[in-house]
């Protein structure tokens, strides 16, 4: 873990080096520590220190090595893995910047020299099926509290992926399968109406700082590669795209002149800089398109609204889905991840769980397998716009069709109705989709529908999701969960004003708001909350309760009595259950 | 609908009137409208005005007579139903003030002389049960679009109640039950440590005018009769009230000196000021109390606390529940509603669902028995802290015990490691739990466990359970739900942006949000948004599409071969799914 000093603007790219405090600011009463595994990896966690003797509490890390200058770009922590496991060479990148003199050229620093596989499958899924345990395997077993040799497994399953090309070894491992904790996805790019390099660089950070598990980088706008470039080799967590974005603008943003040797060549660009995942809208076929006509909203999805340009105008099956085994071996020679795209997923209720949509899920299914035959590892996108009791059919048909590739959603929002909440509408659907079994949550920020999100929308995307996260990690009773919530409950009875802070998912958040009503220092020991004043407190009375129990003061009839009423009670239960109290 | 002018403070009191504009500044290009029913009745909805040819939209309008001097009170909408139906006299009120010239002194016009039963029973329970159909019934109806003598029947079985003091003759009416919409409750109120009677008249005011279907006062400071006294006589929603905590300051604040007689005697005097429903926890028994002792967060409720300690210290049944017959006998002369209170809710995940809860639950079933007996309306309060699949057994155990009485819960909040974000975490519970059958959501403002909500944290407390609720509402196909989601996404998908902002639940976000990254008022007609800027458009794709099938470009081929493909791939279905598509 590198400590470079200052918050200052360094260089000439105007990208601002990431602050050391942010990470202090953002945790009060938390470090970073490290965990040592087998084979020499080291799993980064926060752990949050607290008071009254209770034992500090260790929490998943997504904010990667602290106080690094962008310009210089994260450690390669992984680079000794891939170089280890042999069947790589070094070469140079086929891309070609327009212009290496322009302002946004990529310092040599941030260059990199890609490798590419010999010829041998070097994906996490091919070791994994070959019975090998992997580094990266090892990083996230200990990372997610199981045993390797159970991630070694789901990963040779395809119910689990490890997200990680061999040209990003910046990015710490981490794991997207249903056997574990929920990911969340935040979204980060420029587009043509807005945004700066400087500016997605510092929310990628942002992001992972409050618990992104990985981002992916969306840009649309000029210097598509240049963006991408700062945000892999600044960026501790898998880095997802969406590659048809970018051969578009080559094409000059018409989807009728988009080739699949324009595709590939993109395909081939961004494998080199180190994506870790791609969204391939291979599943909207050429027939599917009509099925769109007479929805709602038609098909809301860019990259599927694209295809299905290009299908209609060329009257020709997706380049994508014609050309996907190509598409599967160029994936398995940096082991990118396939995100299967939903590009006809539902833009509102009214087109929630259509034909449309099953269709493609159904294809998706089929793709599936055909990457897995390639050792490639996938996930499947979902949707969407969802109401509550539709939520679940989603799932089980993808478990079904996509044999428990892991599930990937958006959302789903519930409802259509609160532009500027669909953090909400959606953290909704989220929350229970993830329940259900989907493994990722992409997040949604307050923008959505509306504009861009800024840094604050990011951070409340990232909140509102890690919540959904964790409520479905709850609910599935996912091991250890329980922990946080049990040492964030206890310190909140206790009265531990600063470690109910400190617990907090945004710390900075909870101590403002406690701010807001008692401001005094003295509050923050205080016994008692802004809710009932200092005279009275429930807290107080349940300690009451304690002792007087301890005390053995609950007569013993009060405690028979209690057990002897509620049984008969209960004996009553199929009869008449009315009990007359009155005249005492 | 009276319009009076002025945002100006008037008068003495402190108190902010209603400014006139306030509607039409949330609610752009909305209109209140009435639409009349039999029996001379007139309710009101907000009618959303749509461009592009769209018929007007038209939603619940919770927000009461526009323009009102809160000096003056609301008119007195029900006094003639009430008057018309008999068997009440007007009296004097009980109260005493301690000091009539003191600066919270109740001005004359918000004085009233209480009416009380000459004996009969004045319960909408009753009407219901004798077969009358109600002025308040005949409104309801027509507010939810339902049948008036369904609504008779489902008040007379006790699956929904019409909270409906009649000395809350103000109050627009609604009813709460699992067959009508889910409903919202917004907690207000000053406490010790803040707040003054201005702020809680106007967080009314605001609460109403986002759509909060009741509100709760549960002021615990000083003043506590007069600031009630200022809100009933200023709300258009149902008031709900927990006694208890204004009997607690008769006697300093100390739960053992409480007496039967200091409560009665502040039961009638708020049954006289005309609250709607009052939370009464006389389910917590002496016997339920040790169960709580082993708890992570022991009893968290107010009330649940004080009624604990005063059977502790005095080793007795809870008065309330010995003199639970009596209570029934005084409401029944009010219309007052109970709302059964669950003082054993868990403050934990932890707690949840646990021993404590469930016989507190139990008996709450067997306190709704009695209070029917006396024809006096019933809802039970539930949860709480509650993972999300530990959430239906609450429900369903509620429709069990209980009766279908209606449920009111308080969230649940489904994780404890968000404060600061525990709208977001109980939203998610709520929506859930509303599925399922509850009848009205209580809100959570992002303030809870930290300080005492302002009026930010109100608007986004109501804004986030109309969320909730309406999701439920989808959820549940409840009859004419979806219009309004599919208005808007209709509105979204024509690039009527204007129509969009005006048709989401809080227009002023949307469009401001909007504003950030497009503030051109050019944008708000563009066919584009942000996301993908002004070249390339996934919904005009859409709409070529749609051109392409209307033309019948859709070539039969297309559709044909898209038909019959799809219909082999589900003949496979059951066998293997793998499809070779490489070599195009």
């Amino acid at each position: 873990m590198s400590h470079q000093n200052g918050a200052e603007r360094n260089g000439d790219r105007g990208v601002t080096q990431a602050p050391e405090g942010d990470y202090g600011s953002a945790f009060p009463n938390s470090r970073k520590v490290f965990v040592e595994g087998r084979q020499g990896v080291r799993v980064p966690m926060r752990e949050i220190s607290l008071s009254g003797g209770e034992p500090p509490l260790r929490v998943n890390d997504t904010s990667g090595p602290l106080g690094v200058d962008p310009h210089t770009g994260l450690p390669k922590l992984r680079a000794p893995w891939i170089e280890g496991r042999g069947g790589v060479i070094e070469g140079h990148t086929t891309y070609r910047p327009v212009d290496p003199d322009s302002a946004v050229a990529i310092p040599e620093a941030l260059q990199n020299r890609p490798l590419r596989s010999t010829g041998a499958n070097v994906t996490q899924m091919h070791y994994a099926r070959r019975g090998d345990i992997t580094e990266e395997m090892e990083f996230v077993a200990i990372r997610e509290g199981m045993d390797a040799e159970f991630v070694r497994d789901e990963v040779a399953r395809g119910r689990a992926i490890i997200p990680a090309n061999i040209n990003h070894p910046e990015s710490e491992p981490m794991i997207i399968g249903r056997a574990f904790r929920v990911k969340i996805n935040a979204n980060i790019g420029n587009s043509a109406v807005g945004s700066s390099i400087e500016e997605e660089v510092e929310k990628l950070r942002w992001a992972a700082l409050w618990g992104a598990d990985t981002v992916m980088d969306l840009s649309t706008g000029k210097n598509i590669h240049e963006t991408r470039q700062w945000i892999i080799r600044n960026s501790p967590v898998p880095i997802g795209t969406v590659p048809i974005y970018q051969a578009l603008e080559k094409v000059d943003g018409v989807p009728e002149d988009l080739t699949w040797e324009v595709y590939r060549d993109t395909l081939i660009e961004q494998c080199e800089q180190g994506v870790d995942y791609f969204t391939v809208h291979a599943g909207v076929l050429l027939r599917y398109v009509p099925m769109t006509a007479n929805r709602m909203t038609g098909i809301v999805s860019r990259g599927g609204s694209i295809m299905a340009k290009w299908c209609l105008a060329h009257h020709q099956e997706s380049f994508l889905y014609t050309h996907f085994h190509e598409i599967c071996e160029l994936m398995a020679e940096y082991d990118v991840a396939f995100s299967l795209g939903d590009g006809l997923r539902p833009g509102s209720l009214a087109d929630a769980n259509d034909e449309a949509q099953f269709a493609e899920l159904y294809t998706q299914g089929e793709l599936t397998q055909i990457a897995w035959e390639h050792d490639v590892q996938v996930m499947c996108e979902g949707p969407g716009h969802v109401p509550m009791h539709m939520i679940k059919e989603n799932m089980d048909k993808q478990l079904e069709w996509c044999s428990e590739a892991p599930f990937y959603t958006l959302g789903p929002l519930t409802t259509d109705i609160a532009p500027g909440y669909d953090h909400i509408t959606s953290a909704i659907g989220a929350a229970q989709i993830g329940w259900y079994g989907t493994a990722m949550l992409c997040y949604v920020t307050p923008k959505e529908h509306l504009g861009l999100p800024n840094r604050d929308d990011v951070k409340a995307g990232v909140i509102t999701y890690r919540i959904a996260a964790h409520a479905a990690d709850l609910a599935k009773e996912h091991p250890g969960a329980q922990e946080w919530d049990d040492a964030l409950s206890k310190a909140r009875f206790d009265f531990r004003w600063k470690d109910q802070f400190n617990l907090a998912l945004d710390p900075v958040t909870a101590l403002e708001y406690h701010d807001e009503t008692l401001p005094a220092e003295g509050a923050k020991v205080a016994h008692f909350c802004s809710m009932c004043g200092p005279k009275f407190c429930s807290m107080k009375i349940t300690q009451d309760i304690r002792d007087y129990v301890a005390a053995g003061e609950a007569a013993e009839d009060v405690i028979r009595s209690g057990m002897e009423a509620k049984s008969a009670e209960f004996r009553e239960k199929g009869g008449e259950i009315y009990v007359d109290v009155s005249g005492d």
